[in-house]
């Protein structure tokens, strides 16, 4: 593969394997494109898969797939922990090797435009995709979810980027949007006081004037009896690793706790910890094209 | 490629172009194979290839390009800096990913048979390869160079371990085998009095006393007006950089020297790195398959 980019289409179905076999059938065993891995939660029921591929086999992959997502899975009788506001619920793409943002973005607008043309699915494109400022947070167009989407697509604000002020019956409507790779990156405190991790999130994240591209909250892990830092990274070619967590060492000693160790949650590129270890030894003029897997994929 | 051994083949010419070419040639559009790079040295009269591929197609190109250095190259005529026994004067087989050393030390004894039956090539087994303690280490393989190979070749200890007590009139003999990525790796320090380097590198080479797969010397860098430990890391598997490079931190505080940077020279496996960052950041239950590259060549 020359041209990678990574896709985790996220769909409402996390109970009955059957369906979801049917679902990702489409991502096995074609040319360009590879099922790394895919998970069902029942609580949420929602079934998160992880691809790579070449663009264009890709894209017509998940194109097929969101049509089996449109006729399997009923959002008017769907119920889970997790937000929702469609049977395909979002669909990012994220530029992983010799893609640029660019391509990946206009990669979702195909597949949208599509999936609009074939299955009359509405489309929100989000993230970097999105046409207005206020349509690049999922979270806000998503908001209401599948129950008040029929309601919320009439709004000026709020019409689809495809298919018209109107939902599809049942197969509700989706996210499709191009964003950069995203690390779950959680860095844990030798203390029990919530507050701690709580304080240091906010001097870390962005929302409350820290790094551009870090969202961070307190959490507890009782088992453990210590609590963390538990961040996601949204663009580590900008927000580095290390940085955040030297801040949160620097943070941590003013509160007189320590860092005791890390988490990285699912997958992320080579890129994001090579970095980290090429700052720690402070290592000059290195350049990616000296990793042997970058070479062997190129 | 599902399983990847890498070859770095050292062949005695390094001036003529058009012999190069030749030389290298089995190495291209080959499927299976792929050329990363090569490099001559006008001063060594030598190039030096790189190459990643399956075992088997890797083994065929390799004896391919071992018959045209055999025919190419006349080691009688033969002169440069670099210490040199044949025309294709060492092959080393590198295991990469879902390959074994046993079957890289196996890969290299069917390309040490191979080259022996067609092209009449002694063999030394070197490296991990190698039949007996002594013959390990290139250097000592090596010793005497072309030029007294004939003799040498004589004496119970050196008896070729393929095409008996002889040497090719023209080709010389060939050392191949199986080793551990090499990782190029040198420590700047802020002085310009070689003994500082030179005394911490003994302090973390194996040879006197250091970490067991790592050798080094101090070397000046007079344009910079500093000094360097300058180190190979035969297996940073089991030696690691972050350890070498605290170690060097450590040992030259007690001099009043500090560490200034590093350099990386040519290619590593991204695992010496990513398992350097996964140090620092102290991430807990890190596992190579959440690397996203490391899933994608799987």
């Amino acid at each position: 593969m020359n041209k990678i980019v990574q896709c985790v289409p996220n769909f409402s179905e996390g109970r009955d394997p059957k369906k979801v076999d049917r679902i990702v059938e489409p991502f096995r065993g074609k040319q360009g494109v590879k099922l790394l891995d895919y998970s069902s939660d029942e609580d949420h029921n929602r079934t998160v898969v992880t691809l790579v591929g070449e663009p264009d086999p890709l894209k017509e992959a998940v194109i097929e797939a969101m049509g089996i997502a449109t006729e399997e899975i009923d959002m008017t009788k769907h119920e889970g922990q997790h937000p929702r506001m469609g049977a395909t619920d979002v669909v990012p793409f994220i530029p992983i090797k010799n893609v640029t943002m660019d391509e990946a973005i206009e990669l979702s607008k195909e597949v949208a435009k599509a999936v609009n043309e074939k299955y009359d699915l509405p489309i929100f494109l989000y993230e970097k995709s999105a046409t207005a400022p206020h349509r690049q947070n999922l979270a806000k167009v998503r908001k209401g979810q599948f129950e008040a989407m029929e309601e919320k697509v009439q709004e000026e604000d709020w019409e689809p980027d495809f298919g018209g002020k109107k939902i599809h019956p049942t197969a509700g409507i989706t996210a499709v949007g191009a964003r950069m790779p995203l690390v779950a990156f959680n860095v844990n405190l030798d203390t029990d006081d919530i507050d701690f991790a709580n304080q240091i999130a906010k001097n870390v994240r962005h929302l409350s004037g820290g790094f551009r591209y870090c969202k961070g909250i307190g959490i507890e892990l009782k088992d453990r009896g210590i609590v963390q830092v538990s961040m996601n990274m949204t663009d580590f070619t900008k927000t580095a690793l290390y940085r955040v967590f030297e801040l949160i060492k620097i943070e941590a000693k003013r509160y007189g706790v320590n860092v005791v160790g890390s988490e990285i949650i699912g997958l992320l590129p080579m890129e994001a910890l090579i970095d980290t270890a090429v700052y720690y030894l402070g290592v000059e003029d290195f350049s990616m094209d000296q990793v042997l897997e970058q070479r062997i994929m190129e």
